[in-house]
């Protein structure tokens, strides 16, 4: 081993769904958004200047921050925006969890929040949900260096109710709890209300979800002043222009068309609970899903299985081979098209494999 | 002070040049390119569709790494893209500079340096240049965590010659060293050469200055292939996808117009050293430079009255408040009617100081 070898820093990387090229595929596996942006988005784009690209942007993003604000009824200095809400996460966990106790999280959850704390050498410790994977806020009511969740939960899609949001708030007064909202537009009630009671509150949402932009990394942080601020030094720490112009035009202009958010937002929550009925009609269990996404197994046959058969008919899920979860595969809701596809395929699936398909479970 | 005030990581941000929104102003302050990016740039972005956007970015930026691999002759594995050079050297700093030992900068160098070392809590030591304000190889033949230095050196604008690069990668085998070439399009020799030589090199580079592009944010690094492992590594244990699409897209069509990439950078050494001449005339000292701006002073003028002269008339540039360069202004390359305006500014406002104007220094 070189000598320069051994202070080289030691981390278990995120491994991100699968991004394949081929556009034939069904693409379900990483929870995008089935619909292109709002129109707006692509003008904005198109307005862009050679004049303007040659400039560093604004590294306040002061466009895209008073169009959040507005957007959510908070100050500009509630806001703190990010390339995805992964870097506003990461920021995060850097400015605020440098205590030597143990972050708190869920043990299913958003496989990211462990690998920040590895990649940051901060200790943690992961509460297991409970047996119907829901988070009880009791458990939270521990001594700890800061507690981080998302609402909606990844990859369950279950919603924690804004009551027991705010009993584990109320339990956590010393530390930052961070709420992380990337799929609260899916049927959730947000958090943010939350903010001006508890300055120690930090909501995390994104444009890759319910705004259809995940190809322009944005994503947000809403939370009393001094919390943004905080995080704001740390990223002019990091890097002073975070948000390139491109980015801050198409998500000033995705905000500006609510219109169009709510009627795909809408739209997905249908088609959602569509296919929920159809895959429970095929004997998957299927619980309730506030989230863009429906979490599922089938009680005669692996996930596994399922997720490599819909993988070669070009239908791409997430499988996560981990503890507790190594039976359930994440779909996210596509189109009602790809929905069908998706049912029409599994019922032929589960027929010639000779399992009977059974009614709800 | 809240609980939890008390774990937030406190740092010293880094202050970066202002970005008037005033399209009147002459803006030679944070070393932009005045030229627009090559025209293939806006294409490309006008290229982009909804249906990509919807989607996450290639992880890998694949379109992007390989036009860097083949217009620098190297392997893709040879290549590691970022959020600007700044987003590469935070994610350089943090992933090799892991040892007890203090990693070794210029005294008078990029002053982000201190910042990143500050925020991760690594131990640094300022090297003093010499009073030509060079860096001299021998001060860095000494035990060290790291070595940084750009090349050429900001603000000074002076490149050390490829030979004496050398000289420190030879005294420094068992740490890693990184030059961070963000201005060696105007007229330096990049230690590209030495990479597969030095397994512990890595060069740094931008699209924000040569190739007109700040305003998209996009670095990158070269060395070898298990040096760059390692910064994927990191980097995907921070943010999956940190390269928007924009930013592939427009990063790859700028590399592929290699003419126009040839005659903006010739045209601003060109203006670069006609107004070196004009700045010598009206008495400044003011001596070579490699890059993309001027380092400059006038034995009869404090920098700071003249940065403020200079802003008052609507010429924005960069004075820094720090030791040793208190009385230098550092000025970017504008166009050659940006820079006539200048020192037409300058010769008028030393006359009616009552300064004489005299020859070179």
């Amino acid at each position: 081993m070189r000598e320069w070898e051994k202070h080289i820093r030691r981390v278990e990387p995120y491994v991100p769904g699968e991004q394949p090229k081929d556009r034939g595929i069904i693409k379900l596996n990483t929870n995008e958004n089935p619909y292109p942006p709002a129109p707006g988005v692509l003008e904005a784009l198109k307005r862009l200047e050679g004049e303007g690209l040659r400039k560093y942007p604004d590294p306040a993003a002061a466009d895209l921050t008073e169009a959040l604000a507005e957007n959510y009824g908070v100050g500009t200095d509630q806001v703190f925006v990010g390339v995805g809400s992964d870097d506003v996460l990461a920021m995060c966990f850097l400015t605020f969890f440098n205590s030597k106790k143990p972050i708190l999280f869920p043990d299913i959850t958003y496989s990211f929040y462990d690998v920040w704390a590895g990649l940051f050498q901060i200790p943690f410790e992961r509460i297991p949900l409970d047996d119907q994977f829901k988070i009880r806020p009791e458990d939270y009511k521990k001594e700890n260096g800061g507690v981080i969740f998302p609402n909606p939960n990844a990859p369950t899609g279950l919603l924690l109710p804004l009551d027991q949001v705010e009993e584990i708030l109320e339990a956590n007064r010393d530390v930052i709890v961070i709420v992380d909202e990337a799929y609260i537009d899916f049927g959730g009630v947000s958090a943010l209300s939350l903010i001006d009671r508890y300055d120690n509150l930090l909501v995390v949402q994104t444009f890759s979800k319910s705004r259809s932009l995940a190809g322009m990394r944005i994503g947000f942080a809403m939370g009393n002043p001094q919390l943004i601020r905080c995080l704001q030094d740390v990223k002019y720490s990091f890097n002073s222009y975070t948000m390139n112009q491109a980015a801050i035009a198409a998500g000033t202009a995705a905000l500006a068309d609510r219109d169009y958010f709510e009627r795909t937002r809408k739209k997905i929550m249908d088609t959602r609970e569509k296919a929920r009925r159809e895959l429970r009609k095929l004997g998957f269990v299927c619980r309730d899903s506030a989230a863009n996404f429906l979490f599922v197994t089938h009680p005669d046959c692996p996930g596994e299985e399922l997720f490599l058969a819909l993988r070669q008919a070009g239908i791409y899920v997430r499988y996560f081979n981990k503890p507790r979860i190594d039976q359930y595969l994440r779909i996210t809701i596509g189109t009602d098209e790809e929905m069908e596809a998706l049912t029409a395929f599994l019922k032929k699936y589960l027929e010639e494999r000779g399992g009977t398909p059974h009614g709800n479970v």
